[in-house]
């Protein structure tokens, strides 16, 4: 279905069209997908078998009966009722739904490196009402169940359910192992529902990483049992925390739906809370002017040549990764924006010259590696530690870069794994201007209070972005994929989701189709529809644009021309 | 209160955290304010008096008592329990409200032309719990509700409500008389529940105008019972509609706020949809390249030589007038945005000569305006028709200005009376970049794909823009205030109130409060802790910063330094 020829897709669409109905939108796109114009109707209570078990046949069937949506926005105006299957008419209905898994599950289905679990699938849903899936694993029957779940829409006179497009034949695989969002829980506190609601959405986007960004230098939310002052001191307010059962419900919630969960405590550098608990671990806390010690207010760094910090970071650790080693295979120990000014501050270090700030960076990286990888977890970093700082890591590493394009090609160039978060296309909170007030002179100076992203990134710029664009075969291989960033200096639950969605939705499409050609025309109907879809489950995602450019025959009509 | 001297007001919020309660925030900024540090509790159940009536009342104790919050935000980290009012000890109570209202409401009260409602008020809170009003009308006693409402926090414990503020004295009076919001319901269309939601928020910014932009190109949901084919042929789809009742329930909900409800019915350009039942009236539907004929698709425009569109007009305005004059003391004839290229498609006229078609223009402006006058209610049009087409128009007009301070300064030298949406700073929907698709060379061509106006008005940014910049006083008395633009090719129910808020707040206090200066520092903490009223009245607004930025001490330190 990709092709990017848009006139021959358009000729497509337009054809599609004249039959009056709905094309059937997938989201991401499958990697192979041909359908018919039959219509096949469902119902609960149909007979499901499986040789295997989750919870995606009840979460699929409940978003098609009780979260699914009349499609007034994607038929012609006006003609939804004349045009939509007649409900007095004989109706077919899906009657068997087989689900083969044909591998079977390790623990590492459920906790995979990048490449260890498969989820592939195919679907097939024949005229008379047989559906059938299978997959190797439990995650790609999950990913089958998510697609099968996008086939149906709601009619308009009640609870009745169907789609137009059977027969249906769909093989599907992503193309990239590592499919994620960052969340940042530490600059603004989340409560629960946002973040499972979130892991929802990144579901039915077909996304498999939550990368939870735990704790930075404003809020330490979580608690820690073996060292209650964090919370007790770095937490925003009383109850504004994640308790062991809440870190706990999160990852099971994850995991159930395919997703892994990732949690960073970042370091050195986006500690200065820990200051308000081990005054003695910190460099710099709250320093003035902060513009000179680091990238936001309150600034704080570990102090590299304190001989407290090692056995604090055991303690930390000792008490935090068993806890993430059952559902995690990564550990993400941070690294980005270390001010080596700031070292001046520190009086065991006491100067910001990099030949005596590098050694001591090297030293720390190692040891705490080391701890991570002792509780069987692989360590993520940020790009600045091998990139900007020169530090050797382990080859195991994966690399979180965020710089662009060059970085990219240079950390892979030397056998380095990454996943992108090119802020100039996947950095979600931008173009949106300052959080920072301005005062005085400097309110002419910095307006019209940019942000220093900006520009917004538009679903269409997100979708535009190629992480492996430019790279040799080798090096694309040790691109295993990326994350979406919604750093929280500006975002709260109540806009997290119009934040994320759709935007977030077409980046998951780039890591799951590769859309090579990035075509916007044939993109924007299903995104659009796939959009409704998210409304309909609770998501509130921001539109693709407005109704007059999702109905019917005008799905080509918002083309810039 | 309100001062330039941004240092001044650093040391003086400084001293007032040092109590280490939130200080007093009013949005917007009150004319005048004193404020106490004692502490006064309100539950229901006090005594009201009032020689007058309206709903606020009840709306202001419904949102102290059940749509409150916990400010865990305002007070310093982790030491609101320690902080707040104590429960145990003796309590004083708010016993007393009584309310004057000292001149007598008239039907101007309820649909005033700008300056013909008197919306000043006086709030007086004792320390013993004596809390008094005095208004002129009625509409300022709803405004000194709305503030007396910002004077109470939820208690962590549970249903208290306490101020640590008291006594309180505060005299207050808007700036401008017009402070708006244009909500476009037909790019995209919006429920009941979000027009009314939006009203609500209105009202808790002192907002005073609602101008529903109710047609378009687009589609047409306004049901026009003299012309039932307009929306049966023109809305998205069935039920997608304003229905007469709908319209007066708007309306009604909107007056008892103190809101007037400005219906527009765009001519003769943004007018396309009618060609769907009224192909006769219509130039150029749907034209193709659209660039070449319009702003946006579909293009489509009033034809200005064809004998049957007086009639049209006519019935439709006889129909819809006498149902918006009841509530409102204008009516928006639109305006903008007429292309004259069309011209050359439209048979009667076949020609984008100015020479021929201002002429023509002329005449219709003048016999549209006649119609609008002769209901008894005044013409609004938008500022392209005397600016940019030389089209002669009453002085009674008001101009809606977009185009920014050099088109007001020559309006209002010309006597004209105007309200100001400089697209530079209140068009809501800029800076998110573009609705259109790109396919081809365009994909280059318009890499990134920002809109026509980026940036995002960032509330800052919104704040900043003062309507009566280098006006002479003569000039700056025909500026009777703005409105934001919340156009909607990319806004939809799911993410109006992110859109709008807290950004129209930092404009209802440009128009409210007229704060010279501008100083960001001052209004960021009042602004967040706003905002957090807005949320616990189930409006979903954006934020200000993030809860670092907000509490306690820190109301300072998210400065740029």
């Amino acid at each position: 279905m990709v092709s990017p020829n848009h006139r021959g897709i358009f000729s497509m669409l337009l054809s599609f069209w004249l039959l009056a109905s709905p094309v059937l939108a997938i989201w991401p796109q499958p990697s192979s997908i041909s359908t018919g114009e039959s219509t096949l109707w469902i119902k609960s209570g149909l007979s499901v078998s499986y040789n295997g078990k989750n919870g995606g046949v009840g979460r699929a069937m409940n978003n098609i009966i009780h979260k699914n949506f009349v499609p007034w926005m994607l038929y012609n105006r006006m003609e939804l009722e004349a045009t939509e299957p007649s409900l007095f008419k004989p109706k077919t209905y899906i009657t068997h739904l087989d689900i083969t898994q044909t591998g079977k599950d390790s623990s590492k289905t459920f906790k995979p490196l990048a490449g260890e679990v498969d989820e592939s699938y195919t679907l097939n849903v024949d005229k008379r009402g047989k559906a059938s899936i299978t997959a190797v694993s439990s995650t790609g029957v999950l990913r089958a169940l998510e697609t099968f779940s996008q086939l149906f829409y709601q009619h308009s006179k009640g609870a009745y359910f169907y789609t137009t497009s059977a027969p249906v034949k769909i093989t599907d695989k992503p193309e990239y192992d590592h499919r994620g969002i960052l969340f940042d829980v530490s600059r603004s506190f989340f409560p629960m529902e946002s973040i499972m609601r979130t892991i929802d959405a990144m579901s039915y986007n077909k996304m498999n990483r939550i990368h939870i960004h735990m704790t930075d230098s404003q809020s330490w939310p979580l608690e820690i049992p073996a060292l209650p002052e964090l919370h007790e001191k770095g937490a925003y307010a009383r109850g504004k925390t994640y308790s062991p059962s809440d870190l706990a419900t999160i990852q099971r919630y994850a995991v159930n739906r395919g997703i892994q969960p990732i949690i960073e405590i970042d370091t050195p550098g986006h500690f200065g809370i820990v200051a308000l608990s081990h005054p003695e671990l910190v460099a710099g806390w709250d320093s003035t002017p902060w513009t000179s010690y680091c990238a936001e207010p309150p600034c704080g760094q570990i102090r590299l040549n304190e001989p407290k910090v090692d056995p604090f970071l055991d303690t930390l650790m000792e008490d935090l990764l068993p806890r993430l080693s059952p559902y995690s295979a990564y550990f993400h120990t941070g690294g980005d924006e270390v001010n080596f000014n700031m070292y001046s501050l520190d009086p065991s270090v006491g100067t910001n010259d990099s030949a005596v700030i590098v050694p001591l960076l090297q030293k720390f990286i190692d040891k705490h590696h080391a701890r991570v990888r002792k509780t069987g977890l692989v360590p993520m970093v940020w790009e600045e530690i091998p990139a900007d700082y020169n530090i050797t890591i382990g080859k195991d590493v994966v690399i979180q870069s965020w710089l662009g394009d060059e970085a990219i090609a240079s950390l892979t160039a030397d056998g380095h794994k990454v996943i992108t978060s090119n802020y100039n296309y996947w950095y979600l909170d931008c173009g949106r201007g300052q959080w920072l007030n301005f005062a005085g002179a400097d309110l002419e100076t910095y307006y019209p209070f940019g942000d220093w992203c900006t520009p917004y990134k538009n679903w269409r710029l997100v979708y535009s972005y190629d992480p492996r664009a430019n790279l040799t075969a080798k090096q694309a291989k040790l691109v295993l994929g990326g994350e979406l960033a919604a750093w929280s200096e500006s975002i709260d639950d109540a806009t997290i989701d119009d934040i994320l969605w759709p935007r977030a939705s077409a980046a998951g499409e780039v890591l799951w189709s590769s859309p090579k050609g990035r075509a916007q025309i044939e993109a924007a109907p299903r995104l659009a529809t796939f959009r409704e879809f998210m409304i309909a489950r609770g998501v509130k995602s921001a539109t693709v644009h407005m109704p007059y450019c999702t109905q019917g025959l005008n799905q080509t009509a918002c083309q810039y021309l």
